[in-house]
């Protein structure tokens, strides 16, 4: 059995902690808003998160980052992307050296324009660091619902040591050595749930949502083979299966957001309204940042940033996002 | 403006009339089903499949296939996939030797495992035959929401010339010419569609889903190669596009009937349920035996045979479906 401290207790923290519990391990959870992790012990629930799902006996709450790490064989990072950084500086002293670190947050971040995994190699080993992603809605893995992810690591004995620590018949888990394919995949696909839902809200159907996913799929894999990802994972579970699940699924805070916003409510209202983190609306402007950099073409990236920037409504960027000017398909 | 001679009045075949119709074109209308013409020609309306879609004066009903072809320029095949032989068969003589043929089914031959394009070839010359295949349900193309196909041809410049046919603000057309890989994509997603009908209808979530068909795609890109198609096509429109279309909606005839199979009942009762066409039964049938054929190893193919077959229950199914083994993603 693994002892495991885990950073951030939104609802995939959560959900992550009830499937490591629920094999026997002793699990830890801390987050920075000390109310948030009251209101879990009191209630043995993530009741503002993940309701609705008893948390085991195996699960305790932490009120130090200190108190959560002690011990631990293992480390779970869940903070939002854009505090991934922080987040780690404010644990890295009680991580210990033989510990494996877990990254679960997708995005890039938006000042440096740098992966999860570039901010971590700055003070972690990454023969030990692994990243876990997938189509995996917290909401369902909670309710033991079938899940599928991906844990990628540069070193494969990493990757299978979590596979052997999450898997489950409801929790399958496969590895992957393409760190930079899982990462972007996880994290460029929340821009296609924001068109998605742009299209969504403006009224038009699953034949012009279908479109533009596939458009944008090709895009997103196009800026990750300049940066070194392999093409077969865009086409796995952490591209195409995250793509397919963010932009049909309600749960998704992304495509909510990008809802709102089809609907014609200003983005900053619209971010406001979802409540949580909608990560889209920053990995949107660091792939426009890197795609100008790599100078790789993203029409469908530039459209939601720029209706994200409100340089355009929602129904111009919808027009370039269907595509104007006819032509070959692989053209 | 053309005169296009439409062979199949079902959703599919109406909807591209008015499409075309819609453009100025002269439209001629066939089917098999004589009480179905009347109907349409009395109402106005394809009151039995595409209900709610007024019929544009540019629609004439015929009520022979000679009628329907006689000075066309173009002729249209939305015959299911089983009956194309037969369709083409009785509409041979009167193709004009100049007129362009588009073929809209989407399946495998089951008795010769052809593709559309194999069968046509026996009498139609290929030069002027255009497969038009994407994610557009027609219940959607009919209220005119923005649709995005591609048209497929071994001769670019008759591609050419059905993409500027159809081609308005709200149907967008790519060409290419990829015909193998443009049949397969349309034909091999309903076995998939199938699936995750299954696995909503077992009351799995969407994680499951986007696993099933992550994997599902893969399989069928696979079989593609191995049959001559392009990679790149399966990641299209036409490929990870109409998968999309067709296992997230619910116009989908194959995904209902695999939802009522996923509740518990019989293949053949729910086949019956749908009352149309449930052209991925007889697809998956072709698609096990081609892989056996061809060496290909395609498990949820397998799975969803012996579903169908009767051989293993749902339940049963869906573990095969879920991928038992953990494994490496490539692997």
């Amino acid at each position: 059995m693994s002892t495991i401290g885990i950073i951030g207790a939104g609802s995939w923290g959560t959900a992550l902690a009830t499937v490591l519990a629920g094999k026997g391990n002793k699990v830890r959870i801390w987050d920075i808003d000390e109310k948030h992790l009251k209101s879990m012990e009191d209630n043995r629930e993530n009741v503002d998160y993940l309701p609705g799902v008893a948390l085991n006996d195996n699960i305790g709450i932490s009120y130090t980052v200190e108190e959560a790490l002690i011990g631990a064989d293992t480390v779970l990072f869940s903070a939002p992307a854009q505090h991934f950084r922080s987040a780690l500086q404010s644990a890295a002293e009680y991580i210990d050296d033989k510990s494996v670190v877990i990254n679960v947050a997708k995005g890039i971040e938006q000042k440096s324009l740098a992966r999860m995994s570039e901010i971590a190699s700055e003070v972690l080993d990454m023969d030990r660091y692994v990243v876990l992603s997938g189509p995996s809605h917290a909401e369902e893995v909670g309710r033991r619902l079938p899940t599928t992810v991906a844990a990628a690591s540069y070193n494969l004995q990493a990757a299978e040591k979590i596979q052997d620590l999450f898997m489950t018949d409801r929790f399958r888990v496969y590895t992957t050595e393409d760190v930079v394919g899982v990462e972007l995949g996880g994290a460029l696909k929340n821009i296609i749930a924001l068109g998605a839902g742009i299209s969504d809200g403006m009224g038009f159907g699953d034949n012009a949502k279908a479109a533009l996913m596939t458009r944008g799929l090709a895009e997103i894999t196009r800026l990750g083979l300049k940066l070194g990802a392999r093409p077969e994972t865009f086409a796995g579970l952490t591209g195409t299966g995250d793509l397919i699940v963010t932009c049909t699924s309600m749960h998704s805070r992304n495509r909510r957001c990008g809802i709102m916003i089809g609907e014609g409510m200003s983005p900053d209202e619209a971010t406001e309204k979802v409540g949580m983190v909608v990560e889209g609306m920053f990995t949107t402007e660091a792939a426009y940042e890197l795609a100008k950099r790599e100078g790789v073409e993203m029409p469908i990236t530039e459209a939601i940033y720029r209706a994200v920037k409100g340089e355009v409504t929602a129904a111009e960027a919808v027009e370039i996002l269907m595509g104007r000017n006819k032509k070959h398909e692989q053209g």
